[in-house]
């Protein structure tokens, strides 16, 4: 534990001198979000003030167009061009980082950093990509970098999973935390449309972006999964070894299948202890799985009725049992309620004693595991497989013997004319295909990958093999 | 502002030399909660030691029952007899409060905070009642007092409340607080039965207490609704004013019309802003609405869809929007997961400047409002009435222009054959009864009131008449 006198003479001489003195605040980047938390402070300052015990000020805002800053922000606050000005201005005691993306981020929030200064942000593609970086030089320089607004917009999952649920050993983390592809596939479920035809709704709409690669490849939900994975379970953020898969090859008749089963299919980010792996020749004992992918959930859980642009994490715990959280998960205000949210809590807490106040991760920075994320192939879960097979005897023992030889057993089987995949019910000449719908039991994903390329090696299977992952999340 | 440069000394000098000390804490009450706090801690204390910091030591323990006292905690911790004796023991720095009840946990808890200790606890009916006096002696000797277990269990939404949404102006707090009365609603609805007879299974199932007074009369729902109700708008705890009607009158019948119409019916502990309501002779401007009732509820809000003992809580705010937390409400370790998530606070955060820690009721003491409580007269709501009418000409026409005649205007109106209470359809002899459904508007409760007498007086009106509170929530 090093001496820390000095830093300490400071908290104490700030505390009795100028605590009621307005804490300065530089904001970078007026966009969307940057705009929201400058009028949610215009708007409920006062409000937040008594809550805070000292006032929050904006009192300086950068974005490249002057004039546009100025119109938002009028006398209120100074307005830079340049961001670093903002950074190195030692009258700035909380940096606001809004401006997306993980370079010029990276340089300013580590500048801020190293000029002592604590930093909010709601960038996720920063912290899980850089976070373990940026959580080192903020320890070394005591101070709090809060980022509330990165995961799940307004809803305070970090919060609750850092602090609500301190007391639980975190069995698993499942999160609708991309509200454009859960808009999507509501929309799929709800008209019976492909992906293709509801993302041009969507974007027409404006809930999917023009390039809507990050968010339906899963890119974005795979950030958010990295970061509450690392709090979940005292590991570092280590983004480059998610398991993403989007829903550009959802089709609507899965989503239909899976509905006349008594599921509903989303896009989950999932983090996952397990501790039935033991320690072998360079790999300590236990595993995390942390992947995003289509899921099937059971229709009766309340997450499998989160709609249109809503997040929603469920997070079960050892002694608490399943929680949810839900709301918007992104939006101008909602995010920029996360982020305020977080300027309140570094008001409040700045000052207490560093050793011990809120790790970022949840966990005290010497304290971290180091718990390797699992290959997708070790991932266990339940699988939907829906199989478009010729009608002919035989077809189902020869499937389900390769199942069983894979140790994979069966929970149910539902077998349907074979309807094409849009859903007219259309036939192929001179076939009689059929859509053999497989729910199995958990099974470790590399013995389904070898089954898979056993079945699909049939001469019976006339199409390739869709799986889709299941979940029970009781 | 105080000088403290006394109690700052202190701190830094605790901070040097024993920081790594697990920090000693008396457990006040070793029945349900206090076993499972107990046990969390056993359990979880090395992950719990990992975010904290520091371990948490559970060093004294109270219970009247020494030898079961002993069979739980071994050698562990010192057992005494006499709960006065750990509060009053130097060597203690956190006290939790598991006993209940008003009397004694109200002494104890002065006692620890006067000696000078953060006190945690899961008493909401303490709060409720006196937390004023609580709250003011505990800053007045800069400590803490922690209570996440008062509300919802496990489910963190006194942080969420406190500080995740800090950013906001809270403009509703509505939830399913009390586990017991909507285990009952559930079965109720799922069953078809009436409350008497699903009361009793519940309390062959453990779900109801042999005395289920305090929870199905509405007065635990309304003690957690005053805490959250102060928390939200910065008001003193006030359960004096709390409006609260419980659920023992309700019929299947209702549930069942209700599901017709696209409703479920929650008891939901609700507080509300007001800000329709002008300054007047010797009253503030605007109102606060806090109030435990049986509700419908659109049947496709999240909340409506929340069975069994679960419990959740919805939460609106200007810049958030709706969000929704979700967990179990009561039991062992559910409540100790909240206790010992305070205890973890208390350990990072004992140490940051008092005046600007995290404030008990989100508003710092000398910040709260004084916003009235608001009689149910003036409380809004829209309105389920069911009434017994004889199939005569007329009827609807008198009923409607009493309701007109006051100003209240009717959403709906469905008219059903009328059965008896107990579903089975029976008439009265002589009579062709009709039940007359009708959903009306927001409108003032006092004109409703009015209303009701008008219409029960009606020689048509055969029966006494139903009416629920209605509120759309989304």
């Amino acid at each position: 534990m090093k001496a820390r006198s000095a830093s300490v003479e400071v908290h104490v001489a700030q505390r009795r001198d100028v605590e009621t003195r307005p804490i300065r605040v530089g904001l970078l980047g007026l966009g969307t979000v940057g705009a929201g938390v400058f009028n949610v402070l215009a708007r409920n300052g006062e409000e937040i003030r008594r809550r805070a015990g000292r006032a929050i000020e904006i009192a300086a805002v950068h974005r490249r167009d002057l004039d546009a800053a100025r119109s938002l922000v009028g006398t209120t606050a100074r307005v830079e061009a340049d961001a670093m000005a903002i950074v190195r201005d030692p009258s700035i005691e909380i940096v606001v980082e809004l401006i997306g993306g993980t370079d010029v981020a990276r340089q300013l929030v580590l500048e801020a950093i190293a000029a002592g200064k604590h930093v909010v942000t709601a960038n996720k593609a920063l912290l899980a990509v850089h976070g373990t970086e940026i959580f080192e030089a903020a320890r070394a320089r005591d101070v709090m970098v809060a980022f509330e607004g990165a995961v799940a917009g307004g809803v305070p999952i970090i919060k609750a999973l850092r602090e609500g649920l301190s007391a639980n050993r975190i069995e698993w983390v499942a999160g609708i935390i991309n509200g454009t592809t859960n808009f999507i596939l509501s929309e799929m479920r709800a008209k019976g449309l492909d992906f293709g035809v509801v993302l041009k709704e969507a974007q027409r709409l404006g809930y999917a972006e023009a390039d809507p690669t990050f968010d339906i490849e899963g890119i974005d939900a795979a950030h958010k999964a990295t970061i509450m994975s690392a709090i979940a379970f005292g590991v570092p953020v280590q983004f480059h070894k998610a398991y993403v898969e989007g829903i550009a090859g959802l089709q609507a008749a899965d989503i239909r299948y899976a509905e006349q089963l008594g599921y509903r299919i989303k896009l989950l980010g999932i983090t996952k202890r397990r501790d039935d792996l033991r320690a072998g020749p360079g790999r300590a004992a236990g595993g995390i799985e942390l992947r995003v992918h289509p899921t099937l959930i059971p229709a009766s859980r309340l997450i499998a009725n989160v709609e249109g642009a809503m997040n929603a994490v469920v997070v079960n715990g050892d002694a608490v049992g399943t929680t949810l959280y839900y709301g918007k998960g992104a939006g101008a205000e909602p995010t920029a309620s996360a982020v305020v949210a977080d300027l309140v809590d570094v008001t409040r807490l700045h000052t207490a004693d560093p050793d011990h106040r809120v790790p970022h991760l949840a966990f005290q920075p010497g304290a971290l595991a180091d718990t390797p994320i699992l290959p997708i192939d070790e991932v266990i879960t339940a699988f939907y497989l829906r199989l478009r097979v010729a009608d002919e005897k035989g077809v189902l023992a020869s499937l389900t013997r390769i199942l069983a030889d894979n140790d994979i057993s069966i929970d149910a089987i539902l077998q349907r004319p074979g309807a094409d995949a849009d859903g007219s019910g259309g036939r192929a000449e001179g076939e009689s295909p059929t859509d053999l719908i497989i729910l199995t039991h958990d099974t470790v994903e590399g013995r389904m990958r070898r089954a898979l390329a056993q079945m699909q090696a049939l001469p019976t299977v006339l199409a390739p093999i869709v799986r889709i992952r299941k979940e029970d999340l009781k």
